[in-house]
């Protein structure tokens, strides 16, 4: 079997966990298998690298800003290549634009155009191990970078041009959790889940796969597993239709991510063209924009309100600001220390009611709901961060236990 | 006028560092000139490097190695351009290949081919100032480096295809001095030096001009001065012919090189082509070869010995060792802890008889000659390591006080 071979920041965080790497690779081989491996910067590296960009410009150019991160998959490249050729192994270190993986022209959070598969083809078929540096490409000549977790979507759409067997994303977890082990005690690790629920999780901010890697999964028919480069034992894996799911649980997970903010636009003329270009604009400027509610139609104004990321919401804000004489509002409105706790579950498509059963749930908890955002397989709450531990703990225990 | 500004490892070499290079291009710029950078690598990042490519692997694959190495410049080239557009200055990073800088396809001590000044010059029309990697190129694809202290070389090669008007290497150092004044107090700053002394004493382990880059500049005639990153004072000019050349000492500057290793081929029969394999051989491992000594022919037997930087014997050693049923010698000999003293100075061509002071004052400080190597500017001895420093104030004290 080819098997791409995806391996973290954790993972590689060490000179020992990258020699631990190498070890697993041999195992790899020694089954009959091919391998490639696609791997992130060491550890914390890329946050010493933001750190110094940081202490010289608060807002580095996006251009060079990319050039200097992508300097640490090219560390960890090269660290495991010689490790792989410490074991006798044919090793080759391809950066981004040496694997011909060419993204947009954007900087930051840049999308996958292409990647030559030829050059890596051949590096295989000459029995070398490619390794490849994940989170980056190239585009008109500029080091691009995916945005963080970009590793994971390298490392499938590399599975994808390929046509590998499997994709196998190492991480410091054993898998996907029906919810993190550290808010919820009882939490129990799943066999298996389907893309659209991985999706939701991953979109959720389960943080073990971006949700861009599931997304391309799910389209090119990747198969997935994530592992921990820790230990031995099987990790979760995400396929089309979950065996036994008739059998399962309506809810999968329970996911939550913490350090949301919502940005409401007050008072906005009517005006379709207004809005979309709110999040065109917010789109091409490399903030993601998660939930979105409009009020309801009932005069010529609507409101609308929409959450970024707390560390992003001063961007948001400020974009808010320059668009204010196309947009007309009346009032803008920022509130920060909020959360997202999401129920997920492809049962729930046959099952009504786990929306309501939800809301009743954060009720009795004395939780209240400022926003709702829902799906066929999920349900989305926007909730004070303060109270975001014990509204997953409740829901845990009422949907998993 | 163009000036190309070259910043070593400890002007670079912490964010402070970065703003006063910085602000020393903005001054640059507000006098009326142009400027294209090129940086080496942040203090001890490349030596973390190393540490961590030994971590793993005694001997690293060379392509990786230079893969490796070469990101420690690319972090630099990044934060010095975003230093340049904090004050408003349009600035851009280029590495090696994003500068088109073409290598042979050798890795850890490549030669550069060609550089295509097409994209280099578009910028500087442009009004951008180009911030390049320095001590790397691109060969087949793959990353090489010009082996350490190679970012001067990539200085003066810039410099010489954009036709700069002047190369300015700022180091740690105000110029170049008649010797260490670590090791010689009296030691003074000289105003001018021609190319070929300046040669010489680079070759010779002055550790302030790579002389791959003095050759260059020789040869391109590329205007180069050494100055200081951290003062304002004059450095030194390296030019064709020094101002006032005929009232000058006959001796320029003592030089020295610690960790020199000798070692030598006891009986090997005469044979042309075998001796020019061995430094041929040594040339394409990427061992530089430094002084050669070759006994006088007697018999049908000659006895050759040549130093290598001590941190090369082991591989010249094991070199040798493969060579021999090839060479034929008898007997394989490596000693260490040996060091290189040298005078230098254009005047000596006029002045027969420096050699034969030299070793008489030598003789007089009872330091044993182990070796000699002379040339039209310059007599080099090799002596016991244990002896360099006394040997050094004892010669420039003779020559230069």
């Amino acid at each position: 079997m080819l098997i791409v071979q995806k391996y973290g920041g954790t993972s590689v965080g060490t000179v020992e966990r990258i020699e631990a790497v190498a070890d697993r690779v041999l195992r790899t081989l020694e089954q009959g298998h091919q391998a490639v491996l696609v791997v992130s910067a060491m550890g914390h590296t890329t946050d010493e690298l933001v750190r110094l960009a940081h202490a010289i410009e608060r807002t580095p150019d996006e251009r060079e800003y990319d050039a200097l991160l992508s300097t640490g998959e090219q560390v960890s490249a090269s660290l495991v290549a010689m490790a792989l050729q410490k074991r006798g192994i044919k090793a080759r270190s391809f950066t981004g634009w040496q694997a011909g993986i060419e993204t947009e022209p954007v900087h930051g959070a840049a999308r996958m155009v292409k990647i030559d598969a030829q050059v890596l083809r051949q590096a295989i078929d000459d029995g070398v191990v490619p390794v490849i540096t994940g989170f980056q490409g190239i585009a008109e000549g500029s080091i691009t970078t995916l945005g963080r977790g970009g590793s994971d979507t390298t490392a499938v759409a590399v599975a994808a041009v390929l046509e590998a067997d499997a994709c196998e994303i190492y991480t410091d977890v054993t898998g996907v959790f029906t919810t993190d082990p550290r808010v919820v005690k009882s939490a129990h690790k799943l066999a298996e889940i389907s893309y659209d629920e991985m999706l939701e999780l991953a979109n959720l901010g389960a943080q073990v796969l971006h949700p861009r890697a599931v997304e391309n999964a799910k389209q090119y028919h990747v198969r997935l597993v994530v592992r921990s480069s820790f230990a031995e034992e099987e990790g979760t894996w995400v396929v089309e239709t979950p065996a036994g799911l008739e059998q399962q649980n309506v809810v999968t997970g329970v996911a939550f991510e913490r350090e949301v903010a919502r940005i409401a636009l007050i008072g906005v003329p009517i005006n379709r063209h207004g809005l979309a270009m709110v999040f065109s604009t917010l789109a091409t400027r490399g903030i993601n924009v998660d939930v979105i509610v409009q009020s309801v139609v009932q005069t010529s104004e609507v409101d609308v309100s929409f959450t970024v990321k707390e560390e992003d919401s001063d961007r948001a804000l400020s974009i808010m600001r320059e668009m204010k004489a196309e947009l007309e509002y009346r009032d803008l409105v920022c509130e920060t220390g909020l959360a997202k706790v999401s129920i997920v579950g492809a049962g729930m498509i046959s099952n009504p009611g786990v929306a309501a059963q939800m809301f009743g749930e954060l009720a009795q908890a004395d939780v209240p709901v400022k926003m709702v955002s829902t799906s066929e397989i999920k349900v989305s709450c926007i909730i004070p961060a303060t109270q975001i531990e014990m509204a997953v703990q409740h829901l845990h225990k009422a949907f998993l236990e």
